[in-house]
């Protein structure tokens, strides 16, 4: 069966709960602590070598790495990946947007605020993710005052990336309130079949 | 006819410069200086919101931005991306990899010294970027102690998105002749029919 190595502080890691709830995928889930550096182990590197989760252990004993690429592998021949080869390379453009323009901002604030418990050594760093993460919030707002979802005109694996940091940014001291499409948005991804939230 | 906007110190640029050649796919390049803040004109972020280069203007106008999206779209369909389910992912994983866990120190680090001309006030951010930046190439090195490409057992895009900047990684500061695995695999790279070089 399916393993997953993952926790239920990381949005990366929802990101696969929630997938493998809406393709209702028999899986094992086996949980592995970031704040006590159980991806540091020598046993968890020989699994990932960049020690960090989510990381999906196949049947054979083979390892994949990296939320995206493992959305990927689960969803292939579902209707969220499109088939379409320009509306699935805009798949991938936002979910490379939410890795390298998103995440680091967005999911790091909230890691500081919630799980660190905002430390006055990190307040610097907290202050210098705000201006980048309310950018690709405005970018985002922009995309869906157009459309309801990211690519090709329905949910996609593009929607599940960005949703998991996104519904959670007021954890890490971001507004949403400014964001009316957003918000919309949010609601039409609570609404699809099989959704699971975070906690 | 396409058009790629791009700039020609960008490794995420290159990428698709190689690809481009590599493919033979016949195409405009518009040059955009990023030390000018030409990706911050409203003419540009009316093409991509992000304000980002590399991006590909397709023939109907439609744009597509994102280094890792525009090589998925331009090389669809050739062997450059495994079709096999697993080998596709396991291309996504590296190319995943290096946007969040490689980029952001091995080519800040050389946009640090190389472009900005390593300024005193970048100093402890240069520093910063040292230590992660050696440890993906040490999962770099990992994997090509074991294989000669990343994906699949042959030369795809995940080699292409990893290439760009590891083989100028020395021009940051990165000392390559550490890893031997790694420079047997960049003269692979560079024996690939229709390779070009960054400069």
């Amino acid at each position: 069966m399916l393993k997953v190595y993952g926790d239920v502080y990381s949005g990366n890691c929802y990101k696969l709960r929630l997938l493998l709830s809406q393709l209702d995928i028999p899986h094992v889930w086996q949980h592995v602590d970031i704040l006590k550096r159980e991806t540091r182990t020598d046993a968890f590197l020989a699994l990932n070598p960049n020690g960090k989760i989510p990381l999906l252990e196949l049947d054979n004993g083979e390892c994949l790495a990296e939320s995206g690429a493992i959305l990927h592998y689960l969803a292939a021949d579902t209707p969220l990946v499109p088939t379409e080869r320009l509306a699935h390379a805009r798949m991938l453009q936002w979910m490379f947007f939410e890795q390298y323009s998103h995440e680091p901002y967005v999911a790091v604030a909230r890691y500081i605020v919630r799980y660190l418990g905002r430390p006055a050594d990190k307040e610097e760093t907290l202050q210098q993710k705000m201006a980048p993460g309310y950018r690709a919030l405005d970018v985002m707002e922009q995309q869906l005052t157009k459309e309801d979802f990211f690519a090709g005109g329905r949910y996609t694996l593009a929607d599940i990336a960005l949703y998991a940091y996104t519904h959670v940014a007021g954890e890490g001291g971001f507004e949403l309130q400014r964001y009316p499409a957003i918000r919309a948005w949010l609601a039409r991804v609570q609404a699809q079949p099989g959704y699971v939230g975070m906690d």
